[in-house]
């Protein structure tokens, strides 16, 4: 199977480590191929961000409809455009928030997440709360760092990223801690090593469940919000509908 | 004060519409402007059209902030991109499902809103619930009738309004109607006229909510979530920030 | 327009001052009218202070409605009778809680609130949240001081008041600080030049508001639970209903 | 122990069945009084009527506490005056729709409501979430009758309340009952019998609570919100508190 | 009447120091029976602990039944088998933790709990958020000790116990504290006395539920999801139901 | 990767038919082992067949620990005993209500659920919710059927469950339907083809999910709820802990 991994900023060395944590979880028959659009913003810290890179992700998904990808990851934490993938695709689309979110309440009680900036904090809890899963969700933490930052700056980003952990269960009793950027996912492991605190990638969660989807032969409802887009013109020039 | 109120899909005839909804309701002091991006879809009906719009919806505002806009409008009632918008205005905006949804909770205890299509109803149910009046909206009710058909069929229009106006104070319980689209602001005098059921336009509320906004001197708070986006490149030329 | 802001208790130096704070914030064709029952409580802190206040209340309403009073303003922060009040008014009738609950969502992500007394920090919580506000509101604050010491020791009010706002930015995260009481508005604009953060008066907000709802032609809806009080007797006397 | 059971409203014959109900249920040793103040509406119908009988009723606690009630029971199923009673009193303070709730959330897993007119649906359905059993509540129902009209035409009003009973138990999926008005608590016998399913009267349900409370020694607590009422006078005459 | 209370873990010092406190608070005519089964774990920390003890005690409530019990109090503040045991019982079954959340929500407006292990804590947590108390939980506190602990270091159990309800009065801002633990049950008089915070045991409170529901001639309603067990085989030998 | 497919009830036939759909769907490399534990009731309908069936299920679990078990799927939509395995088990346990309702929650906005007695409809309702999904479940429908019925009258179910499946989406706005018993797995595929609506079976949901657990190394958290049980005697033999 093909997934398509698309890391929305435009900032290719994280699309590498990106895909990079994506084949290294993925099963020996999975195809993974991350891309970033080009010309949206440089890193993902805010709604407009968000916003500015949602358009030409949705043409590497349309495009990816013509060439036989079975699965979209989108590799940014805010899950920007989730929805209006969804219309696009027929096959499964996973926002690696949401999955991060499926995968630490099946094997942990109370959990929080440790993001960037302070700024993405309430964006991260509404979403979180959308997937129903605010009242598991202890806290949302922030290093207080730019996502280039963590490429930039690896050694404080990981000395900061340990004492949230380390909060995360001391404080806030979080049984599990969900790393809350796609920028994050190359220390998953050595930050659940030297914290002992089971650290999860929404990178790795997001491939591991559209693995599943495509397998289990899942594919987005056509019925209702997710329906293709209704076809219609521009400018002025409506279409029949 | 002069307000900009934008229509974000890209059929003229409807920001006329909504800006001869806009001019009736304003007090005599205030400018308003009725504007809408060229390049995005005709109409807005479900996520991608949303997500098709806001970028250059969002150019308008960052246009508007250097010409002396006092606060904006987004005339659709998905209220696409209105936390990016917040993000770039100094002063308010406002989306009309949100001042639909004030206003309609001032003046009732229990509402209903009728829509267009049915794909439209669980993204106005999800967004009336992020606005916290999910417990006071009774149903989100569909016409059944795409945008532009509000334009181009109006007479089936205000028939098929009228009987769900009448079945959310009949069936739904239901003390007030919202409309839930903005193509048919031009419709809620004649709605109420004819059902005697208190009938809100988002277009008219966010007007004059807009209005007492500025005139009480509110800004956009810039701690936090709704500070202006971060200066950064694209393409992967990351800047510092 | 012609604005009734009433004051519930009875402290005629607190209406002065509310009626103050209105007529500053008003547009220069509204009336502002600033009244207090006589015989209510002097202060309101606590539930029984609120009971004993809306009759007298509710009296100055039914008046109101034979004068020409065009929306009225309920200026304590507990809303102390608003649901009664509406059903009384053919006009709108506005909650200062509820109206700076308005605007703050309108301008921020997330607030804290500072209140006088602990004793009204469930009250305001439970409020807040009757609005859909609670998963904004980060907390409820209090400077821990009675309503009059506002008025009787304005320099520790005001300490306190700057203390716990920064405090609200600082440890709570709010993005803006609403004020809980209305004895606090006059102190709005200094409060929000000290401390840097976006400050929020319920009377103001209230003001522009009614401002609003009015000049949109907005009525109280008859349907259902804001319907005019039946006609009835009292002591046993039933009357036809 | 001594139950002073208040009926708001001033109906003396709705007091007398109301206290006859309560006697029924009681335990040997309790002694009931049962008491309605003076000057208040006839019926209980809405927010207002609710706030023109809390100051009396208070007085009426405000009176037993100088001679040894132990318990007050506030019989009005919209809970009228609850928080304020509760600081005024220092044993504890029931109200029948609390009482209710509590019941049937104990013997059923979902319950549905039924009460007099229509605009009391709202005001209970927010109680009944206030007391965070809106999830447990299918419906509240009304048989669309005045308060008074249950004893003025009690062969409606049973006929009506059984065919409402039975749409709970069929349509809703109610596994129990509550009979929303103090003033249907003679019938609740007969309607459990006619239709089967158990049938919960909030007066008999808040008396045997108010014993059990009683009986264990609780108080109500005078730390925080239901501390007793600060001194002060009215008029502008504060006092010191 | 005949109270059966049954604790469901095999301590059977535990079972007198429940009984003990329940015979207590008793009125004279209720007959309190105190047993646990044999064979289930020595003390209740965690789900499979639970889990382990409920067969054995619906064994003693189906015993129950054909020897005249009239209402039953599961004496474990997890409420384990709550829901199956109502399922076997004609009359009421009352869970401590219910009990104690119906006891503390109508004396105080915010509760914080006070258990033994942090690990009970999530559980604790959720189950008062399924009794929708959860907004007036203000926290769940751990001393940090095994159950039974609590019996053999009465001395350091009380210390920390007074520590964490003075914890939950000054920091949580609780107005009344709840025992997380039946085997506190004996010590709540001492710990109200020493703090001055209303303390609830949730055994003597589920004692005053069931005299008053037993004595309001209320039962489990056998329309739904607490009607008797279907009969069935086991072993796949299927039986007519 | 293996993975223990428990059906908890004790129908060896059920059994078959469970291990047969997770076979189908698994990967080629998953050995899918299906058990069901003796002296269990025959079908799982209401609390007390659940608690009935958990200690055996918890045996097996314990077993396949010492065995080199992967992952367990507790093939019964109550998803009972699920926290208690989780305790037990190193790696991760999944329930197949909880896995449709991830499924089903990524690829469509709303759903509604189809099971087989009406008693079952709160149990799955409450379920629902303490998984966060609540709001996007549209409503639990029942076919009125014994879970054994399914087996022994296959057209009337298959028929009864098509009529469901349509109401869902006809009447509920549902966009896709998940099947509410571990027995109707095996008429997924017809059930989909014959309706045209997307139909989730739970085994299948789970054993995607496991698979895709284990592959990314995921294993329950053994801080905080889902630790291990603590070592402890039984009949009031404690151990030390």
């Amino acid at each position: 199977m093909k997934i398509l991994v698309i890391n929305p900023n435009s900032t290719a060395s994280m699309t590498a480590l990106i895909g990079e944590s994506a084949r290294l979880c993925a099963f020996p028959g999975t195809q993974i191929e991350a891309v970033n659009p080009s010309g949206t913003p440089a890193s993902i810290e805010g709604h407009t961000d968000e916003a500015l890179s949602v358009p030409a992700m949705l043409d590497l998904i349309r495009t990816g409809e013509t060439r036989g990808i079975d699965a979209y990851v989108i590799a940014c934490f805010d899950d920007p455009g989730l929805s209006a993938a969804r219309e696009i695709a027929a096959g499964p689309v996973i926002g690696i928030c949401h999955a991060a979110v499926q995968v630490v309440t099946t094997i942990a009680t109370r959990f929080s997440i440790v993001t960037t900036l302070p700024r993405s904090v309430p964006i991260i809890e509404d979403l979180v709360a959308s997937y129903g899963a605010g009242s598991r969700c202890r806290a949302v933490r922030s290093v207080d760092l730019p996502v280039l930052a963590l490429e930039a700056d690896p050694a404080i980003a990981e000395a900061r990223l340990i004492r949230e952990i380390e909060a995360a269960r001391d404080i806030d009793g979080a049984e599990a801690v969900v790393l809350g950027c796609a920028g994050m996912s190359d220390l998953c492991e050595r930050l659940q090593a030297r914290t002992g605190v089971p650290v999860i990638d929404g990178v790795r969660a997001a491939i591991k469940l559209a693995e599943g989807l495509v397998g289990g032969g899942y594919a987005t409802s056509k019925i209702g919000a997710y329906d293709y887009p209704r076809a219609k013109g521009t400018c002025g020039l409506a279409q029949s509908a």
